[in-house]
């Protein structure tokens, strides 16, 4: 690394945190109390205290109201909560690291995902959970409750289903629609690249991007660097690069090996990484210090696997100017949190029908311009950080608005 | 009628009543007002203030939870809102007196019945409406996701389709299902009639009761009825008295014409209330005051169809001792609030996996029990009577378990 090393958090930064990681360790006796009946509630936005109150929210008055919006069909959007809400939905397929837990496994993580969504950007949301994992059915089974809600967040959805099934679901229902394993992850990271970029004096065009992972993140963030100006990208599953002579893909990565790979590197990571400028980990394959070894001057490493990175940070810093993960007890997480509440806020308030690749665009450029000085320990500001779901919303709405202009 | 007239109210209370209805108008803007962003808001049970709570809400503490769920799926009961969340699901086909406005239109009556779900029970609830009217689907979609939730409120779903999809449901989901407009409105007529031939002295058995009506109410009516006791019971439809020997039925009328008028009365409602103790309409086929004029001495009518009584209250209680409606603004509102939010919740207490007629029975003598000493003016507690639905709720718990034992 040529970086200077201030620019790191320094010892004495290094057993503060690990401090504090100690004090605030959590007991999972603790976290499941916290989840003792769930981690979300439907309340009411009036009081109902008397008959008055009945006769508005109910009948006879409601009546008055479903009239109206059945001969306008427009005042459903402005007099029911639906086009405003949004559903966390998921077959329990691929859920975080557990893999395919079933539908009521998942719930946890989705009423996680529903609370994320009110706590950073103010939107309603509710999980609801498949019991089947038939692309067929998810589709038809989302698109006969479409009307209870406004927008659909996918989550947790096993490669390569998701890719279908987020495509049809994008076809068939008038309202935004994203898997947010994909996207959201692709966003952040196209955000805190930007910023990475920045701080070595290197451009997207130019650099050499490795991105260990064909699965839902990795594709995904391949297809979104492409079109933020990368070029020379090379993706990688389980038996090495995507190129054109591979004869054993299919599908999403037969595709991303025809528009990355432009050197037709062969190999496994060593070959990919060596004199790389970009490592982004998406998958949980182990790489070895000695190939991040061969990685260009001023490297870049987002080993974003969860819990344990591809390359630890410590071992990734002796070679890189720039680390980030996924987890929140290192500098610089990669957290999807930053990206997919402000996303939905700007697509529901600009009243669009899709999240088009402009908003997602906009999206990491809204987060990256959050830390106009990056610096190698903050190349992203953190979850809790004022205003990034807003700033989100605003570019999202912004160029969804451009769109249409 | 032979009650006495001071059991009714006086001309004064009637003008103090009118009085009251005049100051407490309602107008349209002021309805609307009250819909505009729907209902419901959706919150957290804790706060996510920061890094800490957010690694036990969502990554990666969420993680112990799943997998915990994932390796005893009774801990999704504890561990989780879905088992305590209510689906109040319909397809829009019949909504109030609106009848087949679709999915949409209907959101704003199921944001309110999940109001009051909320209100009355504590439970949390979620309106889900569907863009499909086949009963197949109906099933198939619920089915599917149906780990999303704890219990199922069918509403507003057009008869005769609604009892073979709430019959499938019932059939196919581990979980309370009832169809409220059947099974909340035959429970709280049930606990109306024991009060109301309690006042008059008449008993169940032996009294001659007409519905007219043999929709999803009238039907669910003449069973419950049928359970409590009642014999001789004589349902109607739009072309007159169900009985043996009518062709033109099929389905439930036709097993309804088998259990039911025992003395093979035919015609319409005049051949049927001439005699008859208790009338309960529940069609909005209006009785002319002639039919009225027939009945037994101390009658009861039940004139339940809203926003129009089929007999007004003013001319029912020339003849009648006892006499319902289902609006607010005249005694004895027949309101299925005072079933359905204690109904779910005992259900749900008990970890019911059914609603059984038991339990259905037990509420409808726990909300007559509400009011010890009825009288013409007050045979049922209204909506706001402190303590309905917990005193059900206790009924229907102690029902289930008592079947159970």
């Amino acid at each position: 690394m040529t970086v200077s090393a201030t620019q790191h958090a320094g010892g004495a930064e290094d057993t503060q945190r690990s401090n504090l990681a100690k004090a605030q360790a959590i007991s999972e006796q603790e976290i499941f109390d916290a989840h003792l009946g769930g981690k979300l509630s439907v309340e009411l936005t009036a009081p109902i205290e008397d008959q008055r109150d009945l006769s508005i929210a109910y009948t006879p008055g409601v009546a008055q109201v479903s009239r109206a919006v059945a001969n306008d069909p427009a005042l459903g959007n402005s007099h029911t909560w639906a086009s405003r809400l949004v559903a966390v939905i998921s077959d329990g397929t691929a859920v975080l690291g557990l893999g395919d837990i079933g539908a009521t496994a998942s719930l946890p993580v989705m009423e996680g995902k529903s609370a994320l969504f009110k706590r950073f950007a103010g939107l309603n949301s509710v999980p609801i959970v498949l019991n089947t994992t038939d692309p067929d059915e998810i589709v038809e089974t989302v698109t006969r409750i479409a009307p209870s809600f406004g927008a659909v967040n996918l989550e947790d959805i096993s490669a390569p289903r998701c890719f279908e099934i987020e495509r049809r679901l994008i076809e068939a229902l008038d309202m935004p629609v994203m898997h947010d394993d994909q996207h959201g992850t692709a966003v952040v990271v196209l955000a805190a690249l930007t910023n990475a970029l920045k701080l070595v004096g290197k451009q997207i065009e130019q650099a050499r991007i490795v991105i260990s992972g064909a699965g839902a993140a990795g594709i995904a963030v391949a297809e979104i660097l492409l079109a933020a100006g990368a070029h020379d990208l090379i993706v990688l599953d389980s038996k090495g690069t995507l190129h054109r002579d591979r004869d054993d893909i299919a599908h999403m990565k037969l595709e991303m090996a025809g528009r990355s790979n432009p050197r037709g590197v062969a190999g496994a990571t060593a070959e990919a990484l060596d004199g790389a400028d970009v490592f982004i980990g998406v998958s949980s394959s182990k790489v070895p210090e000695e190939h991040i070894a061969k990685m260009a001057e001023n490297a870049i490493v987002f080993a974003l696997s969860n819990p344990d990175p591809e390359v630890s940070p410590e071992v990734a810093q002796k070679y890189a100017a720039v680390v980030a993960t996924g987890r929140s007890d290192f500098p610089n997480q990669i957290n999807n949190v930053l990206a997919f509440p402000g996303i939905f806020r700007g697509a529901l308030d600009a009243g669009a029908r899709r999240i088009t690749l402009q908003m997602k665009l906009a999206a990491a450029q809204a987060i990256a311009e959050i830390v106009p000085e990056p610096v190698a320990d903050r190349i992203v500001p953190n979850a809790f950080t004022p205003g990034v779901a807003e700033a989100v919303a605003r570019a999202v709405m912004g160029a969804a608005q451009g769109a249409e202009a």
